[in-house]
């Protein structure tokens, strides 16, 4: 039994893994942080934890819980665990950041996304991309720093990446449309999140300058072996949860002029896949919804291969706060601690 | 390891049987019954369990399942296992029936609110109302046959329970204002249960005529001691899950003529409900919300004494697929067989 | 062609008297008064206006806009108009409140319940309660201050006016249950409104304590004449818009010792609202669904007559917006200077 | 004041005629024609319109219609009215038909994505396509059938119309996302449309093979001046009404090498639309949301530019069931008899 500490334990991606690891059998959570709500009752800020979760809310000292605990999860604001993160509490503890601290290599263009300096960037060359079905031999016992992805990524890299790192697919062309459900705008109090402005509408954000673009960039780049450039629109959808990422891309034609077929797409995604438990390519023909995922660390995955434009739409489904936020995290603290992967993530989605 | 079989497999409450006992550790299901869609995969009917569940549907075919299983789930119209049930079957396997079949002791009265005759009035007496924290005392490895109670009345009936069992209020006064999501509804293909028609709207519906009225009557009149007689309105909500009762009833004055006191309303449903391992009582001032418990098989319950009326308004929640049908079912299920009562029913309510 | 000034024009109700208006011909906007937003052109704060309303957002003087306009419309926090109301205004300019700073005849219930000092008691008595199927005759163009009703007030009052009015009814058992739309909550930027925090749930508030309650036994109390003493419970409701009232009261009994029949009841129904142009009591057997009037000045009644309890079970349904607020505004405004009642009021509701 | 005859009155596209032609000036509805509904009140089928029509449903007798009245609609089925359509008919009345069947030129590319076969393809060369902003000069008191075009078709096309008819995006690499709220997919009675199945999930459907493809690439393709193939995935979305195109395609550069600028663009798009009612081109960085144009004819346009990837990425919202069908049908019937374009849609957008 390991001990485990949240720093940003009230915001839902932080509330979600408390949800999350109530049922993981190899850990507790000895510390919930957050600054907001020092001193409260936890159950009293989510009140479906109330005869759960009996603890108070705690600030958020790094040092001290590095003590404390095994592993810390930072849920936290961009630039919060850059700001504090030091080698000393990395030889203490193991640490899976959520936000986009370490996600990036090139500090650069962090800093040009996310507008904001990078106070550690010493740890980034270390930090794992804890994209688990891609870089899963990276993240192990020894590993230190896990660089969580992101939601809007982890659905748009997995739907795309057998076919970018097979080189079925012209890179040029790739073209990203994703929706979300509304946690991914977080808790706080603004007046675009009430109800009455998201519900009953949908709109697109972030055109062209979301900070998940050069993300999503990366990591396809390292799966081209070439420099990506896409482009990425985020929508909001009038739900709790769940992103829906549709993809283009022009197929690159065989020797012999043809495009490639269903079945040799499939066998793509199958290399990469077939084995993952978390990664579903459906049955030819269905159209991945994100409600036949909600509540679990599912990404469900498909195509359609249209030779009138020569072009393959993919599509990818999650749940934000599980696969693309705090499932992807436990997935990580597996690893990290050699747990079974899927311990504590075996939550069978919630229908209707 | 025992085996079960659902009949109405396809429906909300059977998919939500399918899905807490795919994490159920003493059980496996053995058939999906679903006379509609027979032959077809389980998972081409609910996506949310591909690559989850691995079979075909089956028909209903009661005689034969009685061999294959150790207990049989009934999520089916009303009127079906009346219809089939015979003394064989019960001889061979125990029954938790989610239809009203055996809920209502007085047969008359059960015809006369659901307009069908009952065809096997003679298992009436035998079957156990399988609300578990009322009669779980009952429920045991002799039971045969358990009569899962209604979404609507579990609601009902836990919220007032304690207060009625007591004598706090008196009964004549007793008015039960009712919410539901809409996947109380069923899945049936209707025009009144479309998207369109539900979202952005709330209607009452079965005013004074809704059949779970003399169900709950009957548990609460066993509870008075006497007849009870209440007005039951449900309300149809623009979400898929939770039901809210919103109670009313006038509170008997002490014998020096004054009001019990919050501290002593408290104090009676501590008596029935602090040990109990699915119902909360909250905190003072916070009112249930059916988010709270989604996905969970928690109720949750609260009250307010307004002593310018006189009167006590009690608050109860819970998930209508889970506590509300298939929690519940397997709750029985777990009595039944002599597991623990929680086995399966362990999962944190979903938020948001 | 009169003019308008709006204070609060940035609130939800404030932006509805603008969608309105815009749409009436008689009347023309010439002050989008915002305190928040001073400034700002009042299309970006609510985009669905854009190339429709060409202006700027304007403090909240009230002596300048006395002098500009020829009537007023606060929308504001409670205490605003009673606080910079003054007698050298109201000789100049007509104004409509939607606060409820002149709702309640009684300072001292209004203070209790409001927990504000009224800082302008002196007009109380000269304000008119602008409930138009009820007051009708006493908002004139001699009138000059109106105190346009609650939302949930409106509802709950005429649902059971003609049977408080005519004694068919026991006041001392009445309750209403009512359910809102989360724009009632109004546009603040506050945690508990929030998307992922209304959606998917249901929960009551204010249980006894809801400031609407003395409005609606003041206004009762006078129909009954006899004080009256309710149970109102508000609750809220995962869509934009509408309330629905359930209320429940015993019937009394004829001199022959049964209860009134349908038709009876029907009859005094028709006797109040059978040529009201805005109150609508639906054929028999149906029940008012919110979304039948969204976007309408509609009320919609009906009820069902329990004689198993000797209670019936009324039923309204309206836009809180609407006929809850804005209007409901314009029905006075359109009296007050002696336009034709449903002038900018035709406005079919909105399905789906 | 002319006579208008509805067929397909008790769909929702047919419905929302109704509630429009209420407030049309010039119009009354003479014929309420459903074959599902005949004899009915029209009201009991659309309560929100109690006592605003008083008239039963007829059946879909087209030749005694033609006789009755001046102008019919027809929002009915694929294949209907090319199966009942004669000279004589169209002798008599004009015809706004809210189908696809005389959308398509091609009477080959109709049959193939419809999969029927065209029973009257002698009236397609007659036909105007009743895009109004596009083909307004083709809609004259002398035009006896208009084809009204499809929701997605109009907001996919109007939205990319200026950039396609001045050249300056490469219509080889358009790819249209959209999203539509569920009334889109009508009032029939079918699960995938069940509020359950609808509410909090997301999902592509039609992918590569949905019906309004051909049409778009048609009316683009007359822009063009060239065959135009394009990408077109619609997804349905959990709300009512509502349709967002998200399109992207490669700009074009200008001789300079460089690409057109923000101005340049803007110029464009006001070229076309700067005098149009209702087509709104935002403000820089405002993006298009459904929510601002609900209830209303109006259709919200803007773009953005990514440099990075030389793409534009436009879009455009409009409510499917007013801009998308029954406002442009009126729209194109005012055209039709010479009256004011935008009588009987002046409504301003509801929000929220």
């Amino acid at each position: 039994m390991i001990k485990a500490g949240i720093i940003g334990a009230t915001g839902y991606a932080g509330a979600e893994l408390v949800r999350i690891l109530m049922n993981h059998k190899e850990v507790e959570i000895a510390w919930y942080g957050s600054r907001s709500y020092v001193d409260q009752d936890y159950a009293d800020v989510y009140g479906n934890l109330f005869q759960i979760v009996d603890a108070k809310c705690m600030d958020d000292n790094m040092e001290e819980l590095a003590e404390l605990v095994d592993v810390i999860f930072t849920a936290t604001p961009q630039g919060f665990l850059a700001g504090v993160l030091t080698e000393d509490i990395l030889k203490k503890v193991k640490i899976v950041d959520l936000s986009a601290d370490y996600r990036i290599k090139d500090v650069a263009v962090y800093e040009q996304w996310y507008k904001i300096e990078h106070k550690s960037p010493q740890f980034i060359e270390e930090a794992v991309y804890g994209l688990c079905e891609i870089n899963r031999d990276k993240i192990t016992p020894q590993t230190r720093l896990v660089a969580n992805p992101g939601c809007y990524t982890t659905c748009s890299i997995l739907t795309a990446y057998p076919l970018v790192k097979e080189g079925l697919i012209d890179t040029d062309t790739l073209i990203v449309d994703a929706k979300s459900g509304t946690s991914g705008a977080g808790r706080g109090a603004k007046v675009p999140n009430l109800f009455c402005e998201v519900n009953e509408s949908m709109k697109a954000y972030g055109v062209a300058s979301h900070r998940h673009t050069p993300e999503i960039e990366e990591q396809l780049g390292y799966a081209a072996g070439k420099k990506v450039l896409i482009n990425f629109t985020p929508h909001l959808v009038p739900m709790n949860r769940g992103i829906l990422a549709t993809e283009y891309a022009s197929l690159k034609k065989k020797p012999d002029g043809t495009y490639p077929t269903y079945e040799e797409v499939k066998a793509v995604y199958d290399k990469y896949y077939a084995k993952e438990r978390f990664v579903r390519v459906l049955k030819k023909g269905m159209c991945p919804e994100t409600k036949w995922v909600e509540g679990s660390n599912y990404v469900d995955i498909n195509f359609v291969i249209d030779e009138r434009t020569g072009r393959i739409i993919m599509m990818g489904a999650l749940d934000n706060l599980v696969k693309g936020a705090a499932g992807q995290a436990v997935q990580n603290m597996n690893l990290l601690f050699g747990f079974d992967e899927a311990e504590g993530l075996k939550m069978v989605p919630l229908f209707p």
